[in-house]
């Protein structure tokens, strides 16, 4: 199984139907298909290849901010969210990647739409009619190449500060299908490897290693191109993997728009999950 | 034969080795391999599917604006431009595509590197010490869905003003294989068909369309899905394309880097066609 | 009377209470204040420096897209737009200026705002659900500088094609007075001269060298160092000028989202103003 | 004495003839004027209004990074951080500012033209013909407003991990004179406070703060408005001060350009203090 995909339930449709230790549930919300994935052990482990923890997507058509739809969607991420956040303490959001590269600026874009109130303290809020307002920072790290610190280094020397109850991570995502990019969103509670997705593993951030829940939320943005002709030769009933493909990976020429809604999306799925008491229309002229 | 290119070199390749109408000559400079494709007739063009021109392709590595390799490359495109130009009148520069689409950036971003000249008159040229400059003009057109125009329409209503004896127009291609996306330039004199490679094809533009010489240059950065997957499977053996897949077309993670890089060769090339008195360093000190 | 300014208020300002051949007329609808200056004749010309016709100013607080204070805004620039745009006939809307320029992008960025439709037919509006849409068309036809080519011709070639039954211009403006860059908008009906405000003074833009009705919008978004200080020196009562400063144009540092917010607010309502058929909301979602 | 800026250049200019506790030196190096102003006590501290320490200013022409003469300020930079660096150890550069904010952005611009070296070891360095390479960091912490984190804390978090030698900040800087924007250039050794020039000061970033020595490089890119109306008018021999001018800082029009330049000239020079074995194209082929 050399697939390139972060994705579980990607992972999870490659293994024949029974699988051990996996336990997987679906629905249907609006126009958005809810899939649930529990990794419950080792077995689960070996099966899909990814750590014990629950991995949710939610699919449906290419994310835009503009659509009802997508109200639907950031709705969806938003109770999912609240669902698996701490109710007490400041929560710190880290957006990964590399913002001069498009595909890869889905983490920094969001990161910029978090309403940060960390800094704001009480008085101010009730000034500014803001009322009890939870305290949120928000960061982009960067990318080792760049800065020449893992990611982890980085949060965890930000988390020794800021003291969070959780990290929620955001990350863009390599799929094996054209037709998830830029429609699917992954939330896991599970932490994430940055970059293994494009064969550029680093060190993991999870509950292990920096110490507080990690949640993780990506979308895939990119897919390997020989993973790509698999996926097209599989649907017309081809098995044998092209072993000669060039490991490039490859995004749709819209990745601009998609990475900008995508981005909006959410953001202010994850602005309203922490400040709940306010509407999305308050959140929007704050930031 | 539905495989999506704008190459010449492509299309030549998909042909059996014998075709009638069509000359062709290939031989290697520095580091580049230069294909010389002469379209001579009717049944030439049935053949490859391109209108009666030569085609100039020069292939190399991954286009870099810092290595030496570069300065092969534009000067290869700088000695084709040099043979093409007419010796005397105004050139109109045009830049094609949306610059807020990533892999279609191409044109604009070259455009933006053109030194235009045709505002400066000879005293305020030789007051800058710049000699004899040879009159240029560089525009941007835009896309048909953002302005409502056609882009012949813009050009025409331009050419009308500015009276060039020929147009250079840039723009980014479509090829069928992955691994000449930003390592293959294409330089024509047959017009072209802006998104004809997208399968949004507007308006010809050509001599016939525009009435002076066009010189059109491109460098391929999509590659349609299906195409890619064929590309693959045919290294393989197989011969079936896959009817199924989805005309999205995609482009490498990394376009972002390959859009400046490209547009920063193709802007220098050009501008030392045009004004071959000075040398690249002088030009990049000017712009 | 040396004071740098492009808008008709200010240099009315700058004259003796009485005027001959200018008509003032002031009231405040919402929270912005609206002056209609009309220049009647030669006498008036003298007296403010401006051509004769109607120059509409609108002031308000610093202009936001977040607010509903600028939906008040957006209306009252789409009312006048209405009262001066032909009742038939394709619209040409040209935003001017340095895209790369932060002060100067307002132009290329409304026109990039503006839903351009004379490339959809009827039937393809009927069948998207968008009814009886009025033709417009929208290009940003850069600056002298980089493209070589005056933009008065460049607006010309293309009347030539689209044959418009008027123009509208967006530029930016300079002002007299800092607390008027990004809070007001002016709109004439006598043409422009792209650049005249930062002492750039290139070929008017107007019924004269265009053959169509010219209706500009422009929002003050630099101010001279000199004039800015005399501005400051005037509020204390002193007369003299600085006549040593340095003739630099200086812009707020948040120009930036200046840009951002006067180009959304510029463009809606230019959309709405267009097809008044279609909601704010509605149009938002087809750009 | 509230003339704000940053420069303590201009802070002593306001001071009479003698202060006490400083000590002050001037030449010419090409067409550079360098200053350095030592704060040697309580007393210079009360009289410039900076802490102890060293203040070198590099003034000269706009800065371009085309032209010769920007070598030459280059050097100039890059001579005086040799001087003030340890000779041993890791060294974290942060470039501080938003991104978002034109005349803001210097540090994250020139923090993302640093060479990252922290990350890779010695054998690939060897492989790479990269030799003996120093361990280099760089981030760009973002700015309290959209982060919620102070700026200190973040590099403290950094620091506790990374445990550099010493600290290099890049910010943008205020000044009291429009003709210093883009033109000078300040390394001190005494710390920064960051916003402390556009009258948002935040915790302060020095060695008494962060625990290793901090160097500080700065180019003013803002003005406020009363004090440069006050600037104009001292000119000409006024002294009272505009008491009632807005807080608004201003920023040249060409702020795009003078950013570019100037964060280019700061990490080249930044890059061959800290690699001086290699040559400024060598590392700029890196980048």
């Amino acid at each position: 199984m050399n697939i390139r995909t972060d994705l579980a339930l990607e992972r999870r449709e490659l293994v024949n139907d029974e699988c051990q230790g996996v336990e997987c549930d679906e629905y249907t919300k609006g126009n958005a298909k809810i899939t649930r994935i529990k990794v419950l052990n080792k077995q689960g482990e070996e099966a899909v290849g990814k750590p014990i923890g629950t991995y949710i997507t939610i699919e449906g058509d290419l994310i835009s901010n503009e659509l009802p739809s997508d109200d639907n969607r950031r709705n969806a991420v938003s109770e999912e969210l609240k669902r698996l956040l701490p109710k007490d303490g400041t929560i710190l959001v880290a957006g990964l990647g590399n913002s001069d590269i498009t595909p890869d600026a889905l983490g920094p874009k969001t990161a910029s739409g978090i309403l940060a109130t960390r800094h704001i303290d009480k008085d101010l809020a009730e000034t500014l009619g803001l009322g009890n307002l939870r305290s949120v920072s928000a960061i982009s790290p960067g990318v080792l190449g760049k800065t020449g610190i893992e990611t982890v280094e980085i949060i965890n020397g930000i988390i020794s500060r800021v003291k969070p109850s959780a990290v929620i991570i955001i990350d863009a995502l390599a799929s094996r299908r054209l037709s998830r990019l830029g429609t699917t969103i992954q939330i896991s509670d599970s932490g994430i490897c940055p970059g293994s997705g494009v064969g550029n593993s680093r060190s993991e951030i999870s509950e292990k290693t920096v110490g507080v829940p990690v949640i993780a939320i990506g979308v895939p943005t990119v897919v390997d191109a020989s993973t790509l002709a698999e996926d097209i030769m599989q649907i017309k009933g081809e098995n044998t993997p092209p072993a000669d493909s060039i490991g490039m990976m490859v995004t749709p020429r819209e990745i601009d728009t998609v990475i900008d809604r995508a981005s909006g999306v959410l953001s202010m799925a994850i602005n309203c999950a922490l400040h709940p008491q306010m509407s999305a229309e308050d959140l929007s002229a704050l930031i």
